[in-house]
């Protein structure tokens, strides 16, 4: 989605008045907001961050918010539809940059472009798609749901595989998996250490997936497909 | 969403062409399709219909469709970005009216029109937020959960709230119940029993929540929202 990046700051002008470009290091927190309050949509240029919902007293993580992609989709719909005193931030996993965009300047940029509408709605779709996918599965045993998500993961962030392999370009960490998947650590290390001993992924260096193929095969998801789209990138 | 089905039906001869007007009884298969072979759209105008995915050799209630509301989001977005061997149909629950529409004809005229697109937009964010809570309340108990899940039916279908009560338009059975939560229909029962005690709901001819208020407490989600959504009704 740079190409809403580049539509939202074609003028530099109104780019200055109603956008603000931020850059960070991992760990920081990007933007805190009560939903009822929040005005403002976060699209990613580089890096990774995570929205945490503030939930039973403590932050959990709820997404990753990848490249390309953006946070704010309270601001897509109408507060009386649906609204909630949910507490929730961004915190940045990797150092990167993004741009934060008041709402009103965001939707009439999108309104004046189907196109670009088009890839918002896209990828709204797509994460419902993946976040129904996760609640029919909720009960599957938590080698496939550790499966299923490394593969989400490469999916949303459209990372190429290559020799049938993929590196992710930020720690992947037990904490991380554990907290997706809201499971006790110690299971997530047992099954890491199951995918290492079998050469699927290493943690040697980085996080890499080294056999995508059987990777896809501890899981319920389609891995044909995600090979196929990086034939014609579509840099959502 | 009526306003998208008036604006695709204003020229009575394309409307032809592009689509096929529905009437259904009960009970009824409306569309059966794989994922991959779908190109059409389904816009329900009356009635309301179930979701259903064929997963572990038996059809899974997913989701419901109310009137307003569309079927078919598998064809927003880009088969290299996601797709799946998922088999699924659309069974009505009531006798009711729905429009099948071709993909392009659907999707030419949202691109002509963003405030219907941004509807659209509205209505699938909706719905994944509705998920994502799901989601993140997986474990909570299931007298939350089913309170839960009869807001988000109320929410979803606008159905009105009069004098702190509501009538649901169409049977909500245990079984339905049972299989939204994925558990076991004796849970059900005992906890609807328990709501019927305490005059939370009755079931003595339609199912109708007598005590909106009280339904609220026992549900995360914050119900004055839903209210004020009658002071101003969206159609959606």
């Amino acid at each position: 989605m740079l190409e809403v990046y580049e539509f939202l700051t074609i003028s530099s002008k109104l780019a200055q008045e109603y956008t603000e470009t931020i850059h960070f290091e991992s760990d920081q927190v990007l933007y805190q907001y009560d939903w009822l309050k929040s005005n403002q949509f976060l699209l990613m240029k580089k890096g990774i961050a995570k929205i945490e919902i503030y939930r039973k007293r403590r932050w959990e993580l709820e997404t990753l918010v990848a490249a390309g992609e953006f946070a704010g989709i309270e601001n897509l719909i109408n507060r009386r539809l649906f609204c909630s005193n949910i507490k929730y931030r961004i915190v940045s996993v990797t150092h990167g940059e993004g741009l934060l965009i008041e709402k009103d300047y965001f939707l009439d940029h999108i309104y004046a472009n189907p196109s670009l509408f088009h890839k918002i709605l896209e990828n709204v779709t797509l994460h419902h798609i993946i976040t129904s996918y996760n609640l029919r599965e909720k009960k599957a045993p938590l080698k496939q749901r550790l499966a299923d998500i490394i593969l989400e993961l490469i999916m949303l962030t459209s990372l190429p595989i290559q020799n049938n392999q993929v590196t992710l370009p930020f720690p992947f960490s037990e904490e991380i998996i554990a907290s997706v998947l809201r499971v006790p650590i110690h299971h997530v290390k047992e099954i890491l250490n199951y995918m290492e001993n079998e050469e699927i992924v290493t943690r040697e260096h980085e996080f890499q997936v080294m056999d995508y193929n059987r990777l896809g095969k501890l899981s319920n998801l389609n891995v044909e497909t995600f090979k196929n789209m990086h034939l014609q990138p579509l840099h959502m």
